[in-house]
């Protein structure tokens, strides 16, 4: 129930999601002098500021995913109703589209443009997998109290150590498709994105089940419990 | 009762903020060998580390507004007494402003001083308009214990990610009004700022209204209430 | 008992730990245009956030060693099984040849490489010491809500303000052996580094047990725990 | 009781927030390829981790002030006993001079050297007065649970906002004496800085008392209190 404010809290956190990381793409790259190094620690450092926020803001509303793989994930595991997927999901990819263009009308940017920036290769699916796979790890693990703070330094950590600077969620690929800036991504290098990032969830969804009870252990609901509790 | 405590609080808050703010990009820029990206790097991380704390210090004295679109919305939800509004806004304005000439005394500057540095355009209007919505709405939605953080991490991202730099504050932008320097910004710009950011205040505290009770869901206290405790 | 999960979680988790390191490393390397500063910088941000979030998502299932230094002072204390000892040293080994492995997977780098990085000297000796005392102090110390976070933030300054760039930990430079990046550690320099450490791990218990109750303190238990709960 | 426990912590704190701010200054000056800014940005990030698990974890052993201006304005309080504050002091002293050589030894510099780098001027004075006072109003304010990141978190801030970069130290000034470092400061600009502390602090105590109960405020324990427990 009540899920028409749940849709809103996805689709306004969504877009306020894109609007951090497209614009402070779009303003480091203006300021950094050439150097992508510099321009990418404040990309990151905007980026693990404004997902904390978000999530501490809208999680209590909608659980603040913000992330087609997160909501699958919830929804395979019972914790957000089934027919509230689909609806979740659009409503991330409408509001990614519109951070975008957000962001595109506060730097003075033509608003509707698609980007060129070929993100493809092994490397590069290997990257997302392994990003996607240690952001639901995170979430799947994290205890409720900590999980902003965590998927923000988490994400900050991922933008460094993944070769593809860790998209890691289907609606920030949709929205940085409308971006032809720092922060963007070819649409033809869409899907393979995509794909790597559910694989790499899925993954997740195995390890954590793994960690909770491993093949030798009792699967008591005590034994189970230790893992999250400590 | 026992408001020149607060008014004092406010008035010292703001000119230390002020000071952190001015001072910070005034050290950053003669440090950076003009590399900007470099400067705003350095001016984001001082002004994240002295927000936090100035509102863990002063927010149990006064509430640590330092800001009178801040002020403003307080009082419309009866936060604050409507006696104490004008006092505050005169506290933060004449704190403001001694915080400049506090920055300039430490760096050696002439004490008084005009900024000559434009900002305007409807990019940076939408800009300053995003910035203070986002605030006002982390301000309106942030438990009590978490606020500074989350403050400090939002204004640390909003530097990056609005096209304005975020200053998200009518005092804010008068104290800076008198510092011809890195943070600086020229009197003519000044009203479209403070006019911008009155609308970001006011939007954000009607989409606050929408995430707590959206029309489809029940108004009773617990259902309110819901959103604000998880 | 449930040996196999923690295990399976040490290996995990160190291999996430190194992919981290030498993954922010390469990326920093190609990004930075040259400039060292800039690079270590990312590195230490990067490493910060991964170590922070490891410990909190594997601590309660293995402890979150990820560290031989670590686990041997563990077992000494009996918080660690002896028996565990050498499985968990073996399995942090692996862990991280297979983290370094990942990272150059991901970065489209020859999968087996060594390092060609000479790091020795007094100086560097010194340093390493120095950096696995400081680890173990906050180890030993640091209340359990906390040590996530103690741990994450004193790598990122040991990063710093140690000649050797802190690797403080026999498995990292296990691993960092297999990459001849960054981050790397010539094999003929291991032996040194990991003499250092055990030193230094050793001066810390020490020195840990001379904090809780120097020779003219009282050593009763309501002593002893003062030094820890205030 | 049990003063020779807290000494020890307070000469070893000391040492090792003198060798981080030291010797990361050492290392930043070294890889930042002349950019100060650069530079400035890793001291300070090294000193905010350092400074925060310092705090963390001698705070329960000696109060972890590491700093004169701190233990006199505790003496004054009564929350150090008068006769403990000439060897806290002496401590912190001896200490402070022991870790500059230390990381003199990590980085493979001589032993014993003194700075030549002046600092000195009204602009100085006045930031090093500004900074001691932010500090000792931090300290006397925070909640004890947030002391150790509050401190952290504004010398982070203060290494940019003040003109001075913020020793706030007579301990750290007595260290850095030691070292003809980026950190250092020369003997004969010791003094001022100094005496500026010491006003600072002063200041500081007497406004956390006009903050704690203006002329107009009811003096009740209970009035006192509110300023402290929200």
């Amino acid at each position: 129930m009540n899920l028409s404010r749940k849709l809103f809290a996805e689709l306004l956190g969504t877009a306020l999601l894109l609007a951090v990381v497209i614009g402070s793409g779009v303003m480091a790259e203006r300021l950094s002098g050439g150097n992508v190094g510099i321009a990418l620690l404040a990309n990151t450092l905007a980026t693990v500021g404004g997902l904390y926020i978000l999530i501490e803001v809208f999680g209590p509303v909608s659980g603040a995913h913000f992330n087609p793989a997160v909501s699958a994930v919830m929804a395979w595991r019972g914790e957000l109703p089934a027919g509230a997927l689909l609806p979740y999901i659009a409503a991330q990819l409408i509001g990614a589209m519109l951070g975008a263009w957000l962001a595109h009308a506060m730097f003075d940017m033509t608003i509707l443009q698609f980007s060129t920036k070929l993100r493809a290769g092994t490397g590069q699916w290997i990257a997302e997998g392994v990003a996607t796979f240690g952001l639901l790890l995170v979430i799947l693990r994290a205890p409720s109290t900590r999980v902003a703070a965590m998927v923000a330094a988490y994400i900050g950590s991922a933008y460094w150590f993944t070769a593809s600077t860790s998209f890691a969620n289907p609606a920030a690929v949709f929205g940085r498709l409308f971006s032809d800036s720092f922060a963007g991504i070819a649409p033809s290098s869409a899907l393979g994105f995509v794909v790597a990032e559910l694989v790499g969830a899925a993954v997740a969804v195995g390890i954590h089940h793994l960690l909770a009870a491993a093949p030798t252990a009792a699967t008591t609901p005590a034994a189970t419990g230790e893992a999250r509790h400590v």
